[in-house]
């Protein structure tokens, strides 16, 4: 491992302003020793927030941009008219191969249209798809679309599903990762007209297709890929965040409703710690727009710095593995 | 509430057999005065379960049927070669007027498929839809479709939307309940076309529509009713089963990896007890098919005897409340 990972940050996109990425650029610092950043946005701001938080380092540089892509801008529009945004310019410096790859917090439909304009499209691939690891009772799963796609076609879920198992053989060091695509029944006849042509491409291809999944068995360890159209895999995310919440509701208010339930919950202090700790949704920030030719890792909007940390671990991880180099290589395999 | 609600029981279909249902009815005797349930099944099975469960009680009776739908029969065939099934016995006793509702814990597709065929829909409803109540911060959601309608044009959300909104009012006393659209985004430019078309049906309509909602948002109480279709709702419903069987399984190993944990989760016990019972999915179940000319009542497949009598709860709220009748009406009032 001689070469440096550079990893390019778009500072300035995020909700919790650029503290945040300085914060996590500061740890990843420490915790790998090759890697380089930059940090992408005002230069004077982020000289700063360097200054009094990192202090010198030559690993970290910073590279200038004068405008903020905000969230509600148009995907289009941000292409268009926010050229020297911090999400433009760092993605610009993938593309140069100044940076190997690039993390954002901001607005996804515009970092989709941004990436897509500036990286293209691996051959083979119609539109990115959104990536990410998911915890389970066995490890992980990863899961796409997430998103990128309101509406797919039976042959983007079929690309999906080759980028899915490339990142999920790379990211956790498995052979064949078991394939699955989601659905509403677990039978053949089950679900929708597209969801049943997809399950017959993927019969008839290389990869280790397991057949349609249900949500209630994605964490019990029948597959370590799912595919999905980036509507419901969006829907299904977003519910899954929201059941989360509730339960962790109902468990505040249940050991904080009277006395006895308080001291319970002091008592059960250690172990309370551990399960907040186990269901963190910030251990599994950090998701991949996959499909381009570069690298482009998206975190959540509200990452602090514990979480936009992680989504740079994302990034270290396919730069050391190539991943778009991989896929372009699976699916000329696929092709041929 | 002097005419007693007459509820028919599908005894046969459900995974756990008949005996849980049988002991729901024992159940919801207890509870109701005015309530008659009619056992559908096997005569000489019944019997003997009523007899050491129950004894003698002159608002139960047996109505024998000599088949069972399998989990794996196909709807048509249901519909075709099981006409004396317990599932088609009991919704023949709805369409015959000798009872005013019927559940069943049978497969979904055939449970549609034949309601759809003996009760025919109501003017103005393509095709049933599925519907039930959801555990939020603040009281519950009702949600539909939960997958009974795998593909959905944007007039068929909008029926959902005016049977969800007729369903919700009636079983949670609200009036004008807060109807949304389940959405991948809140922007009024996010998601498909199909869901955008039926956010114009709804903005032109006399419901209380409030706009897109994302999945995260659905326990926070900023709807009453949320709208998707059949793919999303059934992925959505079931992938927050699987994230909640997850949560519990962490906290169980949390409470069990060691001595001190285990301490901890003895103290704790109180609490962790009140915790299980108000995440405990038994109290939802029975979810609604609308939009049919009677009441059917869909219980989980799985089902114990606890939460069927759930199931039975709401067969007759809908009763007590004509829930068909009053869709028809609001469906008149908005062609009109």
């Amino acid at each position: 491992m001689g070469t440096p990972s550079i990893i390019a940050l778009d500072a300035m996109s995020g909700d919790l302003g650029a503290e945040v990425v300085v914060r996590a650029s500061h740890a990843s610092l420490e915790k790998y020793r090759h890697i380089e950043l930059i940090l992408v946005g005002n230069e004077a701001e982020l000289r700063d927030l360097v200054t009094r938080i990192i202090g010198e380092d030559p690993r970290l540089r910073i590279v200038h941009a004068s405008e903020v892509v905000e969230m509600g801008d148009a995907p289009a529009e941000a292409v268009r008219k926010k050229k020297d945004s911090s999400m433009r310019v760092a993605i610009d410096l993938v593309k140069s191969g100044e940076a190997h790859a690039c993390v954002s917090a901001g607005n996804t439909g515009a970092l989709m249209a941004t990436a897509k304009f500036v990286l293209k499209m691996l051959p083979g691939i119609d539109r990115p798809a959104i990536i990410a690891e998911l915890p389970s009772m066995h490890g992980s799963i990863h899961m796409l679309d997430l998103g990128a796609n309101a509406q797919c076609t039976a042959e983007q879920l079929f690309q999906f599903a080759v980028m899915g198992s490339i990142v999920t053989a790379d990211i956790r060091r498995i052979e064949n990762p078991r394939v699955a695509l989601l659905n509403i029944g677990a039978e053949d006849t089950k679900g929708n007209d597209t969801v049943r042509e997809a399950a017959a491409l993927l019969q008839a291809s290389t990869l280790n297709y397991v057949g349609f999944i249900e949500g209630n068995d994605l964490f019990n360890g029948k597959a370590d890929v799912v595919v999905t159209d980036g509507f419901s895999g969006n829907v299904a995310l977003k519910a899954m965040e929201g059941i989360v919440g509730l339960v962790k509701h109902h468990m505040k208010r249940a050991f904080t409703r009277d006395w006895p339930s308080r001291l319970q919950a002091l008592l059960a202090r250690p172990v309370l710690k551990r399960i907040a700790e186990e269901t963190d949704s910030r251990n599994y920030n950090g998701a991949t727009l996959v499909g381009l030719n570069g690298i482009v890792i998206k975190s959540h909007g509200g990452a602090d710095a514990y979480a936009f940390q992680h989504a740079i671990d994302t990034a270290v991880v396919e730069v050391r593995n190539q991943v778009p180099q991989q896929i372009g290589n699976l699916l000329r395999q696929e092709a041929a």
